[in-house]
């Protein structure tokens, strides 16, 4: 069957699409961060570790709702509770019981963080976390790494335009390199509000990077000396390295965390954690939003951990993604190619060497789509609980194939 | 009972909640801006338009989720189809059809708009006209009326510290002031991106304004001349003055406009509309959310659309609120009370003469409160399609010897 067929019900949507929304499907959904053509655009339903598109192909998924689905699609452990409090009650005019109980939780699950706040996308907080800073040191600058993604708020979007101030006062530096991170706190005395990092390196179209072992005590004593608050963005990474935060398996020490995705196993919230100095500070903020206290996914964010907490899921996803990173480089050298594997077990990224616009990936990852295997070509990919033996079996056959036709489409 | 005892359970939750959570509860849901000590902090269930607090206390309520709720509480037309969506799949690697089917019904539904994207909080949609406002004409300066609320972002929130430069061109006039507006228009000559407003002016701790006839004209007349886009941000009024949006009620054109709360049925789903014209404008920003795309809230989205059609539910929340405006008014005459009901008969707010501090609204709020309605003393009320004739009499019943309360207190 070819691309046009498989997926035509996904192209006559998007047809549709970009009739009544901008660009069809905006941001990283479109299509134009996949391959377009060669991929679906519409998804119907999830299961475990599967997900179909409109058009009824099923795949093995890598990709998890951008992370966010930890325990897998549908899971019941999660979503039988949520339903039950959605009939009680999602948003109701001030927060439910449960508002307070995930609090407590997450207390004493995260390391040293004392307090929580919760809000909607990973934006709020990161944003939230960034206002904090800033208005807790009374200094304006942010540092954050060159391609790190912190969310969708124009102080760090892509959306960089000379009429927007919004990054005026931001700075990047190229991650892991110390002498370019001490020279902006050099060139910066005083100003200085925050450094915001994730846990480790995850920049799209390229390998992951995981950080030195002499990276988070540079970033840390630089902050101490300039009085500079350290934000950890785990929004990402979030209880795949560590069911106590990322910085807990890095051993790193921030002053703010930032939460979300995997949080709630898909239910859309956020958290922002700070250390019990910064109480008061954040007292200090208005926060607020008309959904920022719904119960429902702060029930399936309890059943969520009490879940990851009883399975130990880390080391299963990382049991999985080991396979899978083996599995796909066996399967590549025996087709004579060299692929890197990049990143942590539970959170992987592969791509072909001297391959700087990832052709070979896109050749890849559509050839694995057509045959049900749903790998992004240009962002990492995510291992769930639901991920079994049998499925990472399952995509290492069928990887053994499609490294034959990137041989062959390369060797034309 | 006194009110200890009554709201025990509320207070003791609190007493936690302030270990764990900066200020115990933020924003607009915290006790401090009801009458603390008098007023129920969390709540547990609802049903049509009655919720029921921590304690087991049960009110008849005009707050609606702030505006969300506008079919009730656990209305089974819109909780149904997004149970069933939620099984199958509520975050997926990309949208669902309904992500389309929504977007086509919201541009046939909306007065003048063409296009629809979906976000999650009612800050990210007006955070996001503004931006595209800016992008769009290149200018940087965003007007706004005092005291009206757009949200938690920076740049329109209460968050104002030295060190925050998000307000560094945003101007301010006093709603309705033609003069102000038409002077700040010529100072800022070429330099105006947008003006965003709410379809009328409903400020907390004050009575409502609506515009004057010759209000919207000016707007559209100043914004042409100067190329400046005009912002309805209709999310707190939208679909309780018109299905086609708050814009079609007033006879205004809006640029862009955006919607939240109502539009779901208190599912988290904010939009920002345009014209057609400026779809291509939004093409080239980058807007992207995990959660954006999520199905869920855009099925109960549907269905809340098709039943709010179906049920003419305008013209009952218009009706019961004529009652409660008329029964509130005459049961204070009944006690010598003068009362100054303001807004639209669906979103209707009271204040006492003579009363800048609401210390009389108050007094009426805690009294009625314990008598088991929720009517919110510093934020305007709402009406839901729930809403029945026996509960306004409930209402006006009890209000009477609130009154009476309030009348005693103030002849001490």
């Amino acid at each position: 069957m070819s691309a046009n067929e498989k997926y035509k019900t996904s192209q006559d949507l998007f047809e549709r699409a970009v009739k009544v929304i901008p660009g069809g499907i905006y941001g990283s959904k479109s299509p134009g961060f996949t391959v377009p053509g060669e991929f679906p655009y519409f998804f119907t339903e999830g299961e475990g570790c599967r997900v179909k598109d409109a058009d009824g192909n099923s795949y093995i998924d890598y990709l998890c709702g951008f992370g966010s689905m930890i325990l897998g699609f549908g899971n019941s452990v999660v979503d039988d509770p949520a339903v039950v409090q959605l009939r009680k009650g999602d948003l109701l005019n001030c927060p439910s019981p449960v508002f307070v109980e995930l609090a407590e939780r997450l207390c004493k699950l995260i390391d040293g963080m004392g307090w929580s706040v919760f809000a909607k996308n990973g934006s709020d907080a990161t944003t939230l976390a960034v206002t904090m800073s800033r208005v807790h040191t009374g200094k304006r600058r942010v540092l954050m790494a060159k391609g790190a993604y912190h969310g969708s708020a124009n102080w760090c979007s892509a959306n960089e335009y000379p009429v927007l101030d919004d990054r005026d006062y931001v700075h990047t530096f190229p991650y892991g390199d110390e002498e370019a991170l001490k020279e902006l706190f050099d060139r910066y005395r005083d100003e200085i509000a925050c450094i915001i990092l994730t846990p480790y390196h995850h920049p799209t179209y390229t390998d992951q990077v995981l950080p030195q072992h002499t990276w988070y005590p540079l970033v840390e004593s630089l902050c101490e000396k300039e009085h500079a608050l350290f934000i950890m963005d785990d929004i990402r990474a979030n209880f795949r390295l560590s069911l106590h935060g990322s910085h807990h398996y890095f051993n790193a020490h921030p002053h703010l965390v930032t939460m979300g995705k995997s949080l709630a196993n898909g239910y859309p919230i956020a958290a922002l954690m700070g250390t019990p100095e910064l109480k008061k500070a954040a007292s200090s903020l208005f926060i607020t939003g008309t959904f920022w206290t719904s119960s429902v996914p702060m029930v399936a964010a309890m059943h969520c951990l009490k879940a990851m907490e009883e399975w130990d899921v880390q080391n299963h996803m990382n049991q999985m993604g080991k396979m899978l990173k083996d599995g796909l480089k066996s399967a590549a050298e025996a087709e004579g190619l060299k692929v890197n594997l990049s990143g942590p077990d539970a959170i992987p990224f592969m791509t072909f060497p001297d391959d700087p616009n990832l052709y070979h990936n896109q050749i890849f990852s559509a050839a694995m789509a057509r045959r049900g295997v749903y790998l992004h070509p240009h962002h990492n990919w995510f291992l769930s609980y639901a991920h079994k033996t049998e499925d990472i079996e399952e995509t290492i056959d069928k990887a053994g194939d499609s490294f034959k036709e990137v041989k062959r489409h390369f060797s034309k």
